[in-house]
């Protein structure tokens, strides 16, 4: 057995079923070592990003690490961004990177660089292998690693010798528990009866639905407002599912969100503050005078400190306000990202799992979908656009009897439209709505926000898409996917309702016009 | 006068002319001082891969760095595979990456991340300035470590605030100058001349004409082969043109090439090792018996150490053998590289430039255009595929009178396949040859190399394109690019000859099978 082997029968014998790769030359002992592990799954991404980006996807929505196989430095530097992303997300992912044979390291040949050094910013944990037998133990460390709870980024650099050299092992993977919560509920018990306009501030592992209902008896018993993040990895919504509020995006919406606010008690979060800095607006959110008490943060057991904190209160599960299912009427004419929003609260089958990415239109879906049939909604933790695609395909990889929705604007969509192949090679069950507006929206706003008022034709042409238009069907086709083009809310609702009521993966490209280029 | 425009009048006064971009909020302040300086032309890419590409690409051709606009750690995570091969390449960059605001640093909002750590593995050089006023000190330190001879990656990290900030101030850049050779050349010529089968093998600054000439002339005088590196960052050849030997890919067959030599003499070189190691193979590729001579560097004046070995030797250029045109007959049928060779060494402009990742089909149609018009031929530095497609916009934007040609692999065409929107936006006279096989065809060969002999279903097919075929017609189309499809040598050398005829942004899809699909 040589190291490669060991390596992958350690991950395959304690759990890990998919492997999302881009493999090169130093990895081929590893794709070799797949083909003996039938346990693993091995999925083929075009460009790293998609790699990364499915990674996460995948263990947001299995609550277990996929492996991810890149190629050397740049290799992982390609995967940096939805990393980036999965590690904000807390994320179990293990990275298995190949370096060049330790004896051809001192050559420093063309494809060297400091992969340590690449590896560090965005991986919780990197280790690298020692010998052909010490492969498997960095696997089971890293898996380790990967699992510390909720999830975290393990990254092992697997020099091609140790994968080809003989001496390889099975080594054994202790299993991780989930973390005992002890923090004491009083603090944030007395906060929450003593104050006029308490809020709950939601994140990390509170948003799913059990742990939303504790909350909700909470809100119950104390007035408190349920309030999440922006930006969560993974919330559980819909029909039948606790009320939640979103925290809004722009720093002075979340300010005036927050005004009344006299205590906020945060749990699986930190507390909120602004997304960017702007010239004179201040980076928290909260208002000075509220009394901010941070109970349980995104590494503690939140469910066990929420029924902690729900027992000490008295608060009754019974009591909780939990979201009725509603239909919308679809008003026809022009599509616009409310239209959207009404069609997909309409269609959105049970269970469903949106991969949302839609950036500026997104937050009106995001209200509108609240009312649909109970599902799963998946955010840009990280803000680094180009998510949206990737998360789909290891979501739906991850739950393939689940309909995958893919709302995704069209400029983040273009940093990883790769993504689209797997998706057809796959053939993934997604269905991917590109809300095509042409231009980096937000980027439109920000400007002005940050004190630029008269943009010249050079800068508004760093922040528009369109000159040439981008064709999202021509591309999908390109890439092996079917592609629908519509401008109407009528063929939206079409094509979406046909889309629901298949499967298999496609792309409806929805034009809109966004309000900076819209007339008087 | 606010951080942003010192910087940016400072590098405009100083003689950079082009910025490719892809900003977020945290780089507004400096898109809009972009706009204040007419001197710089901003070019979009929809992904960083293109933009850091497209810088190098522009480099390597004016010999003066472009700035690149990155958004923070995650964006430049994408910049850094083609920063590896443009470090590599030796090409002078300027990286201008924005941070948060430094007071909103300690919030760790969702987009912070460890920028100087994201930076260091790729740059040659790091700064992150202190205030506005540093900003333009820091951009003109910037432009001197970028031209330090040949060229550098220096990377600026600009937080938001020093650039909104007023109290900018426009910094002088003094001129680096080209360092003079102080080596001694007698240990060269006695080896050279000691020698029964001399090599000089050179890369770097030894490859453009003036240099390989003298290079011939020494040649003439030792009866030394001149050899180059296998991936140079930019080679002048062809017709008129001094004859050059490439040093083969594969570590064997290089090793066969050199078997014969007993003195090798590197010029902006360092001596040849193997680009991958393999098991039970030598990293090294000079026999052990040869006698090597390291005379100079690829960071000292090459051209001047030619010169004066040349000297000491009694070189005389009138002896030089340079190459002759020569035309070839194209045989009709099933289009393969070597058919494609014929056809470019036909019909190459004079002064084109190519950029080649054509990967293994690139190999045969290197050697049959050296009888082509004198042209300059741009290849993979470091290693890392996604580079050809953005070398080839910089090169268009850099040499705006000549015909541009990428010769791309499909596989590496699709890390950076939103080159080919700059190329429509800009309207960049590029005529993009995808040589597609359907397949990484590279690894498929590799794989039996590191000595797998018989790999399994999921192995191979982490190795191919297929299932679904990509369709590089519809890609281009939806980038907005024309686009034609070809797979016989007649339709290809027709649709080859009206592109280099006619100007602007076209796509040939040409199709071949790669040895390894071929049936028996």
């Amino acid at each position: 057995m040589n190291g490669a082997e060991g390596l992958i029968q350690t991950l395959a014998k304690a759990g890990v079923e998919v492997c999302f790769a881009n493999p090169g030359t130093s990895e081929m002992q590893l794709v070799a070592a797949l083909d003996g592990a039938p346990e693993i799954r091995a999925i083929l991404g075009l460009f790293e990003g998609v790699v990364t980006g499915a990674a996460d996807g995948y263990g947001r929505m299995a609550g277990k690490p996929a492996l991810t196989l890149l190629h050397l430095g740049p290799g992982l530097g390609n995967g940096l961004a939805n990393l980036h992303n999965a590690k904000r997300a807390r994320t179990p992912i293990i990275n298995l990177v190949g370096d060049h044979a330790t004896t051809h390291l001192q050559y420093d040949a063309p494809l060297t660089s400091d992969l340590d050094g690449v590896a560090a910013p965005m991986s919780d944990w990197v280790r690298r292998s020692l010998s052909a037998a010490d492969l498997a133990n960095v696997g089971a460390s890293a898996l380790q690693a990967a699992m510390r709870y909720p999830g975290a980024i393990a990254t092992i650099i697997a020099p091609a010798d140790h994968a080809w050299d003989n001496g390889g092992e099975i080594a054994t993977v202790e299993a991780v528990n989930r973390p005992t919560f002890a923090g004491d509920p009083a603090t944030a018990a007395a906060a929450l009866q003593n104050a006029n306009h308490p809020v709950l501030f939601l994140g990390g592992p509170t948003l799913n639905a059990d742990a939303l209902e504790i909350a909700g008896a909470i809100a119950a018993a104390t007035g408190a407002r349920l309030v999440t993040e922006t930006f969560c990895a993974r919330l559980q919504r819909g029909a039948g599912r606790v009320v939640t509020e979103r925290l809004p995006y722009f720093a002075e919406a979340a300010t005036e969100f927050l005004a009344e606010t006299d205590v906020m008690v945060c749990i699986g979060a930190t507390p909120p503050v602004a997304f960017f800095a702007y010239p004179w607006k201040p980076s928290t959110l909260s208002p000075p005078s509220a009394s901010v008490v941070e109970y349980a943060s995104a590494r503690d057991n939140c469910q066990q400190a929420l029924s902690t904190l729900a027992d000490l209160l008295g608060a009754d599960t019974e009591t909780v306000t939990t979201q009725t299912r509603q239909t919308h009427d679809v008003p026809p004419g022009p599509l616009d990202a409310k239209r959207i929003g009404f069609s997909l609260a309409n269609h959105l089958p049970e269970q469903a799992i949106v991969s949302d990415e839609a950036a500026t239109a997104g937050l009106a879906l995001y209200n509108i979908t609240a009312s649909a049939e109970p599902h799963d909604w998946l955010m840009l933790t990280g803000g680094s656009i180009g998510q949206g695609l990737p998360v789909a395909v290891g979501a739906a990889v991850a739950c393939p009897d689940r309909k995958v929705i893919a709302l995704q604007a069209d400029g983040g969509a273009l940093y990883t439209v790769q993504s689209l192949w797997t998706m057809a090679r796959e053939q993934l069950d997604i269905t991917v709505i590109i809300v095509n507006n042409a231009s980096y929206a937000i980027l439109n706003i920000e400007l002005a926000r940050v004190g630029v008022d008269a943009p010249g034709k050079k800068a508004l042409s760093l922040l528009d898409l369109s000159n040439p238009d981008i064709n999202w069907c021509d591309l999908a086709r390109g890439f092996g996917l079917p592609a629908v083009r519509v401008d109407t809310a009528e063929t939206f609702d079409a094509a979406l309702a046909s889309a629901m009521h298949e499967s298999g993966p496609r792309l409806i490209e929805a034009v809109i016009t966004p309000a900076h280029k819209r007339g008087p």
